[in-house]
């Protein structure tokens, strides 16, 4: 392609694609939640249901027929056609712990990327109702409407900090997540992707994980920026598919610039 | 009152009053999810919002008009009558930092103690549209239906770990948790009083928390109890009004066992 970044025109497309995309998937997560599901262990030791492969196969189906011309980066299935421009980047259900423990924060994610940047994200949390939707030089939208958008919180001792676990850092890393949390207002652990919809609601101020994979983050930057908070790796970078999965995401800039120094030299 | 525990038809009755009070309670509190609300921080530094107390204010009008002799302990509102046979326990939002913050996982919990002792107990939802409901000798109802009940797990290495927070235990409180969570299958945190709806579907099969009040695990008892989950304290005991606070709640009586010997002194 010869454009520097999506035309309008293809993102509208794109737009309506994606949202088909977990229009897709919602049915076939949501028809194993809370029922008895096979649960395997993952080399890495993330439990992977049939339920998590299943839903990325609805997905990459619409995919091959809708766009058999991208490249797609799946969190169960592999990764096809990564040296296109356009990828799609999928995490079938983010929080497999909260899936299988019949916790309604799993979420489906869905991001294109254009040359390694995500242009589209889409947090979608199929038991709750509730969808995100962000796109490069659009508002965010929540179930079809502007989100809230982010408090207006520019001090950390104001700041309301979440993440998944604190089991998530160990050494230098737990330390640096340690000394930034207990400098918050308060801290709250678990919820998965769905912490990054806080931001966008207005509710998180700051989430802080690390070691994400592509699947796991791409899709939170459009929606994110979308409606003014930040979203950086730990050096304070943008995120592209080749970063490193080290997480900062705030509602303003200032609480990023108030975040970063705990986090330097800790991006490798 | 002359019985020893309450008769079938006055707990016919007071179901009926339970459900009216979680009804009532429901748009009360959902007026104020995800609206700016004022927040104060009280003496023992948990975030208070009008919220709450308009919450409980709606509860006790409707305690007050429907059984008037009845007695009332609220987290807000203090208490009165305590020395009654029949005393409701009202948390009006628990969870509040999951409220202040949006996050769809508080919950209102109602209890009805008679003698100090748990008979019924409501554990409800109102952003996820649940509710979880207990009475002495009945089966546990989840939205009106029988619950799945918990799952049949009886070895540690098969458990799934829930706790609130990593920062609710200290010393050798938090040792303890360390050591009997990690024992476990995974260890999940966040959640407050949905983790233990979430063992009564089935999803979470040991919930650990310390230092609750009697709003906080009253309306516990009933639940867990009605679909043959175990909640006791940390010595092994039936939980009362008076109870310190200190819970163990699981999904058997084995796991139950398997985990005690974990907490063995610390109760107070």
């Amino acid at each position: 392609m010869a454009f520097d970044t999506v035309p309008t025109d293809a993102l509208d497309d794109f737009l309506v694609l994606a949202n088909d995309l977990a229009d897709r998937a919602r049915p076939v997560s949501m028809s194993y939640f809370r029922q008895p599901v096979p649960i395997e262990i993952k080399a890495d030791e993330s439990p992977v249901t049939r339920a998590d492969r299943e839903t990325e196969e609805a997905i990459r189906e619409l995919l091959a027929k809708r766009v058999p011309d991208h490249g797609i980066l799946g969190e169960e299935h592999g990764q096809e056609g990564l040296d296109r421009d356009l990828v799609w980047v999928i995490d079938p259900i983010d929080g497999t712990r909260a899936f299988i423990t019949g916790t309604p924060l799993f979420g489906t994610l869905i991001a294109l990327a254009y040359r390694g940047r995500p242009v589209l994200g889409i947090i979608d949390m199929p038991a709750l109702n509730e969808r995100f939707v962000g796109a490069v030089g659009r508002p965010t939208l929540f179930n079809g409407k502007p989100v809230p958008g982010p408090r207006n919180v520019t001090r950390l001792a104001d700041a309301q900090f979440f993440t998944t676990s604190p089991d998530m850092f160990q050494g230098a890393d737990r330390a640096a997540m340690e000394n930034l949390s207990r400098d918050c207002r308060f801290r709250r652990f678990g919820g998965d992707c769905y912490n990054y919809g806080l931001i966008a609601l207005g509710g998180a101020d700051i989430v802080l994980e690390r070691d994400l994979k592509p699947y796991d983050f791409m899709s939170l930057v459009p929606v994110l920026e979308g409606c003014g908070a930040s979203i950086v790796d730990w050096a304070g970078r943008p995120l592209s598919i080749t970063s490193s999965g080290q997480v900062l995401a705030t509602a303003t800039t200032e609480l990023r610039d108030a975040s970063l120094p705990y986090l330097d030299r800790l991006e490798p």
